[in-house]
Parts: structure tokens; sequence; C-alpha cells
């Protein structure tokens, strides 16, 4: 496993891909405080929400307020999904220190999630993009459904590079594959990065991947053995009911550092916790969160280790 | 991916080691549905219990009637745990077609789950390989602990070697090593398989990797890669509560089969069929079942495949 990196960058995505999928609605107060906890954790980039309309998504409503609430801390960058420009008028100001857009490789994942084609949403996107830059903000950028999509299928590497080279050349610094319905395997990962990473460097890639069907960890360590060193992942494995039909499940932020500090390679973030967070979090959420190391705890006993 | 087999056998063995940790006792006639349920997803091994004390593990109770009330279904093995003389002689007649012995790499371990030592264990478990042997059925090895102890931390791989000759010594056709409480990460798979691998054949290795911690199939992965091809899974992930802290949680035959199957590698198993076996068991069990696929259920839409 020579091709592993020594450090892994996490994205948490927890507060925004976790728990816009909730059925419970969390106050500004509770999510200010999972927040708090993940960046107290050490997680070094954190999506807090997204400026989407609160009619539609409800557990989302009110990212402004989240964000202003958020003190500054040095070392960790805020981010939160903006998809077009009224939603880009609603981030400034806030302290925010990027945006995500999110456009998809599949076209009809394009037209039910964004409601246009992937070359109109990726006009918009361009608009967010262009805003965000000339306000000094980062802009991070996400393709959904890189490998399946839920209506039309497995999703072409070409039809993902096309995207991804789009979100390039809008200025965003680092382009980000999802696995949005949890469905990709190693040998699908790691085929569509080597034919990305024919043109794209290694630091401007990452991956998000679903454990829906339990790949995600897999997924993960066939990224990391090209190289790749963005991770997104989700404290607790918020994102979906692992215990109703189509569950989303996010990876678990627990269960992937639980791997990486296994595997020797540091995330400078604190495994515990993160996990205190997503406990503390079961109670506003009345359900138990779905990682299996949050659950299971630590086992290690302290100070034990091994060189390997 | 190139080192990766083109197929894995897999050892189903959650009648045993699913069912042994269930507060549920089922009935012969719930074990004996299970069994065949899962014979007939082409499952071509399976561990369907154990001749260990009823007043210890009740869950197991019974195992020889289990045996004798199982149809002979050509291409498929029914093996059992034998911890002993005495259980051997339960198992004769029965119709089995093998046996396991399972010693622990872990000193600790063995005195807690075996009552003996190491080297105590394994005079008793010859004894068993001799009069299984004589008796013509197969044995198959499991070294338990053969990563971390929940008592004494991690093993190390000279721990796990020697009681891995001295499986292969008293006529084990094939040793697997089971990370019996699901803490080992991919750089530990990897690092213990290839000291193995300087001595033992590929075809005479297995593994046994439970999915406490979510590592499980992205150890399986490492395994993989290494060209093993005998991997241990439990149908619906049976084998410990996930909601319970220090959960056991066997890595799920359903989360095996969708990862290796859409990585082209062939099992000659019906995944749905084992996931209607999973769900099947849900009522009798009382809960659902932890894997992910088995919630999740098929993504694919018919017919929808990718040559990668």
């Amino acid at each position: 496993m020579s091709g592993l990196p020594s450090r892994v960058r996490i994205v948490e995505v927890g507060p925004r891909d976790g728990l816009q999928h909730e059925p419970e609605v969390l106050s500004v107060d509770a999510r200010v405080a999972f927040i708090e906890a993940l960046a107290d954790a050490g997680l070094p980039v954190i999506e807090v929400g997204a400026f989407v309309r609160p009619d539609r998504v409800p557990q989302m409503a009110a990212t402004d307020e989240v964000v202003r609430r958020l003190p500054s801390r040095p070392g960790v960058r805020y981010l939160a999904l903006v998809p077009n420009r009224r939603g880009l008028e609603r981030a400034f100001g806030t302290g925010l220190a990027g945006v995500v857009v999110f456009p998809a490789a599949s076209e009809a994942f394009s037209q039910a999630n964004l409601g246009a084609s992937i070359d109109a949403s990726l006009a918009r996107f361009r608009e967010v993009a262009a805003g965000a830059a000339a306000a000094g903000l980062w802009v991070r950028g996400v393709v959904s459904t890189a490998w399946w999509c839920p209506y039309s299928g497995p999703v072409e590497p070409d039809a993902v590079r096309r995207v991804a080279f789009a979100l390039l050349e809008m200025g965003c610094e680092e382009v980000t594959l999802a696995d949005t319905i949890g469905a990709a395997t190693p040998v699908e990962v790691r085929a569509l990065l080597e034919r990305l990473l024919r043109e794209i460097a290694l630091h401007r890639l990452g991956v998000h991947l679903h454990d829906t069907r339990g790949t995600a960890l897999a997924n993960v360590l066939a990224a990391l053995e090209l190289g790749l060193a963005s991770v997104d992942a989700s404290a607790g494995g918020l994102g979906g009911c692992p215990f109703a039909p189509g569950a989303l499940g996010n990876l678990a932020t627990e269960d992937l550092l639980y791997m990486l500090h296994g595997m020797g390679i540091a995330t400078g973030v604190d495994l515990e916790k993160v996990r205190s967070a997503s406990l503390a979090l079961e109670r506003a959420l009345g359900r138990r969160v779905p990682s299996r190391y949050a659950q299971a705890g630590p086992l290690r006993p302290a100070g034990a280790s091994r060189s390997v």
C-alpha cells in the first residue's frame, strides 16, 4: 500500500448532508452546538448548511443565522451549498468561508434534483462561482451521481469528466465525486479516478461516498490507494435512516477516522470528540445514529498500538 | 486491481456465528429453514451450528438434530464447530461434511474463550482433527483474535503464524484468520497476510472479518488485492446487535456479495435469495438485521451493468 497518503483531509458534511435528510428539524441552537462540537474535534472543513428554499428543505432553513452564530476559528472553514444567485446573496456577510456548487453527471438526476438540465445547472453554478470568487469566497465543486443514477443506472466516466472540467473552469479549486446513492464498488471507484487523474492533479480531486450498501469504506480504500487525500464524511453516519428502504446513509466520520488512524494516516481530528458530538445529537434526533464505530466505541486499550 | 481473484468462495457463518449471539433462541425448525434458504441461494459452505454445551450456548443446542434434518445437496458442505472429543462424537453420523476447530492467537483470549492456554487448546483440537479425518470429515481451522485481542490489545503476526502452522500440521486444509472483535484495518490485514503468504499457499488462507467498527469490507478488499479468495460472511450481518456497545457484528453476506458482484467477481450465490433469507429471519428474531444491503435493497435497475 505504498501509494497511500500520509495525511487525509476530512470534509465534514453531517450538519448539511446529514441533517437535511432527517425527519426531525433541529433548532438553530442545536445545529450551532453540533457544528461547534465538530469544529472543536479538529475537523478542518465543515458544510454547515444550504441556501435552498426553506419550504422545500426546512432542515436547512436559517442557514444564514447558523453561520452568523458560529465564532471564527483559525484553521476551520465553514461552507454552505448555494444553488443560485439568490442563495449567494443570502450567504454574503454571514462569515462563510466558501460555497459549494453541486451539478450532477446524470441528466435524469439533474432534472429531478435541480429541475434543470446539466448544462442549464452549470450556467447557474457558473454565476454562483463567479459571484463567490468576486467576494473572496472559496468555491468547492461536487459532482453528484458520479457513478450511478437512481433513474438511469450507470453513469459514464466521460459524462463525469465533462462536468468536472466545467467545475474547474468556473473556478473550483477542488472537485469532489459523489456516489450519491451509495452504489459504487471499488473497481468502479478506481476506474473513474484513474480516468480523471490522467488530466486532473491529485490534490484537486476528492470523494464523497455514501454507505447505503456498506461499500463506502472499501471505496475510500480504493481512492486512498491512488493517493487521494480528501474524503467527505458525516458525523454519526447521518444522512438517511439505515433501516428504511432506499436509505441514503453517508459514510460515518467515526468509521472513516477509525480506519485511517488504524492505517497510520493522520487527520488532525479527535475521533472520540466526533463520537461524543454524534451521541449528543442522538438525543435531539430521538434515534440511534448509524455509525458502527459510534455504537461500538473504542476498543484498543489505552496506549495500545502497533507498527505495521 | 490486477491481483483480484476472478471468483470468491463465501463461507456462510450466519446460522452459527450469527445466531449464537442472538438473545432469541430459535427453534430447530427455524434454524433448518434458515439454512435451507441459504443453501438454496447457492452458498457452497455453511457453518450450521456448534457442538458446545447447550447450557452455555442454548442458541446452538440440538445442532445434531439440525444437521440430521438437512437434506444432502450436491455442492453444499455443512460444517459445525467442534471444541473437543465429546463434541466430535455428537457430530458423527449426522451427515456433517466437516468440522471447524478454532484456537486463538492471543493467550488471554484463549483462556477467556476456551478456558485453556493456546497450547492446551491446540492439543484438544489436534485430537478433534485426527478423529474427524479418520472419519473422512473435512477439517477447517479458524484462528480467532488474529489481529486484536479485547484483553491484551494487538496480536503479533508471529503468534498467528505459530497457530496457523499448528492447524496446517494437524490436517486442516485451510486456515481462516478471524478479526474476532472487528478491530483490524486494511494495513494490518495486508501486513499479516503478506507475512503468512511467504510460507503458506494462497488457496489455503481465508479471512473472517467482523464489521464492528465498519471496516470489514475495506479489510476484505485488502485481502482480495493479495489474491485471497475465501471469505466468511453472515447473512443479514447477524452476530451482534449493532446498536449495543461492544457489538460483535459480522460482515453481512449481502454487503459482501453486492461489492464482489459489482467488482465483477463471481460467487455463484444469488444475492436477492440471501436477502430474502435474512428478511424472513427478521420476523423470527423480532429485530432488523444490520446488513446495509438487506435494508436498502437492490438499486441497479434491471439489466443495468457496466464494464469497467
